[in-house]
């Protein structure tokens, strides 16, 4: 109970540094497998990020029901997070975002590729999903799990997907790589995006990558860029 | 009388939404139709958005003359408004403003057009008037029922319109879609203004822009946005 | 006296102004001409405009001397406020800084020229000043009233001037114009450089200028610009 | 003893410094040599400069080795300031970052050069480094005396040294100046990003350089700007 607790306050903190750092706005959600039932999630009633609380967290099975709604209304792409977690075991956090620094790279052929080393964690691909090819001419939102599905198997066993004209996903083994990833994929976009006009930018390697993410997923980097995102966001670090 | 106050109040946390989140500065207006006399409008007396007071909401005729002024200065464009409401009956709330990321689109051929889901509520068509055309040099300020009149026929059925050189103008059904169109039209500005320096962006389909603006303006899109805003700009949600 | 001590606090307000619209930084200064004496002129003692008290304010003769300086370092660069004040009765203050956004323009080839209709206030041109063309290789700084003198030269009649890899001037008849004209210069600046990389702006038209110049030092337009500038920087509105 | 209080003081005012002016994120750190020990220097544990306090401040042997380290957790590129202080005996103050303004300038084959006359700091050159070039494929951080004896070679005389894809190394005589040339080579790098895409800039020459780090590094500048940076990162000026 008191894991789950702690957890719990933790997904919390995520939503408001999500929000302070401009990751998500009015829009956006990021979950947590239940840490006690592999087989359900952990979110947000349908809120903006930055004005969540603790006692706007709702438990949901994998196909996107709520456990007990209470009658709170629910964010309609919850089937994101459900179908990743069904397919994916390794996977216990995921953030939906609109960051605009991202954007662009789902509208357009250019490819958002870790260039800086903070960034490696966002990985070395970056798949882009449109939801026209499969579903036609829709209101774009991920609705249903079939949509959810075909979305999780165009991201294979990347840590982020772009939705053309929509956002990104983030995929990761907790909850603080996930904000770590969310945060550092946008930071990459801006630099990239700056680079690019300057000329052909150097992107890393594949073996720099492998091992960045080792270096930036140890306590040494994710301890201080979590007390960090707390103290802005002002929440506790837990 | 409790719904005009209501109405009123949400007209003033408008103001302030709208200038924190940069869509207006010193300069920018937003009104609503009289809910209780669809000849009239209401808007603040001249002042910058960010310091509107609930005092200093004042009512016109929609030919712009104030129904009783005090001796209040007026805002020299209000005729905008008025010829808006004059000639759109299903229109009931008008903003005008000088966003910084949308007037590229209007000093150049450069058409601004809604390339991300959440800002289809901007339309598919995006007219941009210029002045010059039918009144030849002048201060650029729409200050006349006839100057009006030509702009609301440029702007046609559509919920924004670029003025050349000055800013934009949307209009909506409601209060709360004006605004979240004027965000989102900025929003939009930004992200295609990026991404057309990577390459050719795909932009929405006219069938998404269809059903995006019953996602968008639909109760789970708007509540969430709203309260969102609200918060922000540090007013109550109404 | 009473009428000095308001010009003196508007001053004071005018320093924190162009702070909070980071139209200056640590360096830059503000000065008006003293209303009871036109051969002297105000500015702070050596001290960043987000800084300035009213007991900063000192005395100068407009060779830069001050009146009575009780030991108080003053700012390097007065001269450019004296030479002006000098070579042009009608000018009653002056604004010097390095903003970010007009940075740019003083480095290349490519004119900065008011395209939107609040920036009409900077004046349809806008010479560049190198100090290298006359006085070889400085360290830049406008220090003795000779390259003041040759820099005022360079401004005309103009409103604004820019100073290659330095920073700007403006020039206007009175102290809130002074600021008006400086956050235009920075705003239009910002529009300008993301449209030209459209495609080719439209700019004002001569007679749209001068239209306008009218509409925006009038008190509808300076009055609200004022009371707006002041409650974002927290000042009093004198 | 009072000596080493304030400028350890000063350290910790350095780190809110750059947290403030966005040139240091969740990484980055500053140093100083001891004052009374040129075989020691001065620096916090590992933390987020944004969060850095007096108790945070340890003493390092040159080569990287605590002198008491207390179990705390320390900064795995440490060595970069060590190798410096060993090989300069004229540095006393060291900043590395990972600012996003500059990050494309070491992406890409354009070179950093000062543009603008408060970034003549910055010094005429500005070497890239690729960790790569002599360590083959790493985390590309600066873990080793080798590699950072490696990287100060490369940087020469320079203040400044940029880090592909990682970030910048600023080395200076004293804190306040190596404060100063951080803050302002990003400065630089955002006017000279902008200005490259209208055209080729004019940058200082040699001369303007030399003068004007006279000119920045003199108290008349210096005092400005650290009042200036205290303030506005809400510590006491020391």
């Amino acid at each position: 109970m008191i894991v789950t607790s702690e957890e719990k306050q933790r997904l919390v903190s995520a939503n408001r540094i999500l929000a302070r750092e401009n990751v998500v706005d009015a829009f956006g959600h990021v979950s947590i497998r239940d840490p006690q039932n592999s087989g359900q999630y952990i979110m947000s009633r349908s809120r903006s990020p930055e004005l969540v609380e603790f006692s706007d967290l709702m438990e949901f099975a994998l196909d996107g029901e709520a456990v007990d709604s209470q009658g709170r209304v629910v964010y309609g792409e919850r089937m994101i997070h459900g179908a990743i977690y069904e397919a994916r075991p390794e996977i216990n956090a995921v953030v939906h975002n609109h960051s605009l620094a991202v954007l662009p790279f789902s509208l357009t052929a250019t490819a958002l590729k870790p260039a800086i080393h903070v960034a490696a964690v966002i990985g070395e691909e970056i798949p882009v999903w449109d939801i026209r090819e499969h579903f036609g001419e829709t209101d774009m939102l991920v609705r249903t799990m079939e949509q959810a599905r075909n979305m999780t198997a165009a991201m294979g066993a990347s840590s982020c997907l772009l939705m053309r004209g929509h956002g990104a996903v983030i995929a990761a083994q907790n909850l603080k790589e996930a904000v770590m990833i969310a945060v550092y994929l946008q930071v990459n976009a801006l630099v990239q995006t700056e680079a690019m006009k300057m000329g052909e930018p150097v992107f890393l390697s594949a073996k720099e990558i492998e091992l960045l993410c080792e270096t930036q997923f140890s306590p040494l980097a994710m301890d201080r860029v979590w007390e960090y995102f707390c103290a802005r966001a002002g929440v506790d670090s837990v």
